[in-house]
């Protein structure tokens, strides 16, 4: 029994993606895989807007998420927290052993550039993490502005997560000075769940060279010795792999502009209904996501109840909610492969069970 | 253009599998994954012969391997070496930060369990590595000897390696008093790369409780929070876990006796046909792995041109031997799918690349 997933992530995946799944393996140390990997090579550039490599890996973004932490801090890392993924980054840096502070907000709240400014200005960082777009809260960090701030501490190498606002809306990697951008594949574009990707700028292998304990497994050197040669340091998730290439070709024939208003445009869509049930969006306003809605329930909505509804009547997975705000809260997801008719067919659905739960 | 792989991981992965790989995506929150995580552990618990659960890790085998060091090795690991991979495990210890020692011995040869006592009576170590089966020389370590020796320093948490020999043959964890005994997918187990699977004893789980610096996405203690309630702690590799069930299905209807049986035969086969042809296996006597042969190349081969034969006439990727001992040995795997039938082809396809490519 499976569901049509409308959850913000793992999103529904194609028909298309899932047949790319299970194309026939290749030796990851033949001259078939050096050419598939480096044939993703471009396309992964131009998403990330930056003129360096793009390593893949085997892991999902947890992964180079503590990878990037153990590659880079030395002196103390700031941790942007807003909601359960930023908290959570705050807890794995203190279990690596790294020094670490909390820059922390209430959950729906965006971090503001001139907090990071006073936190960078003690001089007790040499790194910050900050997730452009929190998906627990449904909340768009002003990315452009935090690293306005951020670029003026050059002492300080900057990881920002993107796993779900990537190739949602621009994010130019190297304009803005990010230092470790890094993605997931389950989210924004459409892929299974099992790899990362990311994105590491010279200054931060440069840092990484000084940094003991990296390990292997995730560590930045070995990813780029490999990639030099168009492999991955241990053997990868080669059937991921193939479902992105097809992905990428799918980005690329819509058109990436395309790509970006039709997210916009169906976010718009989501919102617009959003307001016409007197409803309204969890997050600060002005920092509301592209990527989701985050849905505040007043009151009048029973979510277990919708959510069972739609399960037994339209084969739908709703979300609802995440960590403390579960059932407070619930999120509409716009990213990956959908389309005005499947997002208004969605929202027709959302009414169907606000009408059948509704207590009054 | 894809070859019909003969090498030793990715091994060749059956059209039933593929199939799998490509299941539609559910969320791994919902109870759907709940039940298909719990689905898989009986067959695992039996395969592991243990009585602790298995947890499954988005990485490749790398991920666990550097993983296990960071949670259990406080005092000093004594990394046991003889092959490309076990040699390997010492350089990541030490780069993990953590006190190691090589018991270091010439490319296939086995592991003596007298060696292991003598490092172990010196009181330097709480933890050992091993790889039972070294993929790379096609050496198998004397496992119930060595376990024998490490069974007497109670100190002393054992991480095993099956990454080459799980479902090969029997590997009696609980029996043996094995504590992390790990493998990967694309090997024995004929599933594409990119999942791990690690079983941990109470006394590995007891001494992670003392260890600092573990981190979380490879966190003993993170794994058995969440498999208490049959999930993971980050997102999940998903379409590996449909294809393992469909795997574990497939060797539960062969019978565990049966399999052993076959890979046996088919390991005898290929021995016979080594001999055959006037060659000899590269590790020492006694030791010869039962998932795959290592043969000496004698001189009389060019196994670079042997290599272009297969790949241009048969449509066959042949291995080409292991790191420093590439081309002066090649290697037959028999782990995973492989028949009499499959294994007797490649043999007639060896004979004639032999023949064609032969200089005299």
């Amino acid at each position: 029994m499976s569901f049509r997933l409308y959850i913000p992530g793992p999103v529904e995946v194609s028909e298309e993606t899932l047949k790319a799944m299970g194309t026939t393996m290749i030796g990851h140390r033949s001259p078939e895989f050096v050419v598939l990997y480096q044939s993703v090579q471009p396309a992964l550039q131009k998403l990330f807007y930056t003129q360096d490599p793009v390593f893949i890996s085997t892991s999902s973004a947890w992964g180079v998420m503590e990878g990037a932490v153990r590659n880079v801090v030395s002196k103390g890392v700031l941790n942007c927290m807003s909601g359960a993924f930023s908290d959570k980054w705050f807890d794995v840096s203190k279990r690596c052993g790294k020094p670490a502070k909390a820059l922390s907000y209430e959950w729906g709240t965006a971090v503001k550039p001139e907090d990071v400014r006073r936190e960078l200005a003690t001089g007790d960082f040499d790194a910050i993490t900050l997730i452009h777009n929190e998906t627990s809260t449904g909340t768009m960090n002003p990315l452009e502005e935090i690293m306005e701030v951020v670029r003026k501490f050059p002492e300080v190498i900057s990881i920002v997560d993107s796993v779900s606002s990537f190739t949602v809306l621009p994010i130019e990697k190297d304009c803005l000075g990010i230092d470790v951008l890094l993605s997931g594949s389950q989210k924004a574009l459409a892929l299974p769940p099992g790899m990362a990707l990311l994105t590491v700028s010279a200054r931060a292998m440069a840092r990484a060279s000084e940094v003991e304990g990296r390990g292997y497994y995730f560590d930045f050197h070995e990813f780029k010795k490999n990639h030099d040669k168009g492999m991955t340091p241990s053997t990868p998730v080669i059937s991921h792999i193939y479902a992105l290439k097809q992905q990428l070709a799918n980005i690329d024939k819509e058109g990436l502009e395309n790509r970006y208003a039709r997210h916009r445009h169906l976010n718009g869509l989501v919102r617009q209904w959003v307001h016409s049930k007197g409803l309204r969006l969890f997050p600060e306003e002005g920092y509301e996501s592209l990527s989701l809605c985050c849905v505040a329930n007043d009151g009048s909505l029973d979510i277990p109840a919708m959510n069972q509804f739609l399960r037994e009547n339209k084969n739908a997975q709703m979300d609802q909610g995440y960590g403390k705000i579960k059932g407070k809260t619930f999120r509409i997801n716009n990213m990956g492969n959908e389309s005005e008719e499947t997002i208004s067919e969605y929202l027709g659905f959302l009414d169907e069970a606000i009408d059948a739960t509704r207590s009054n």
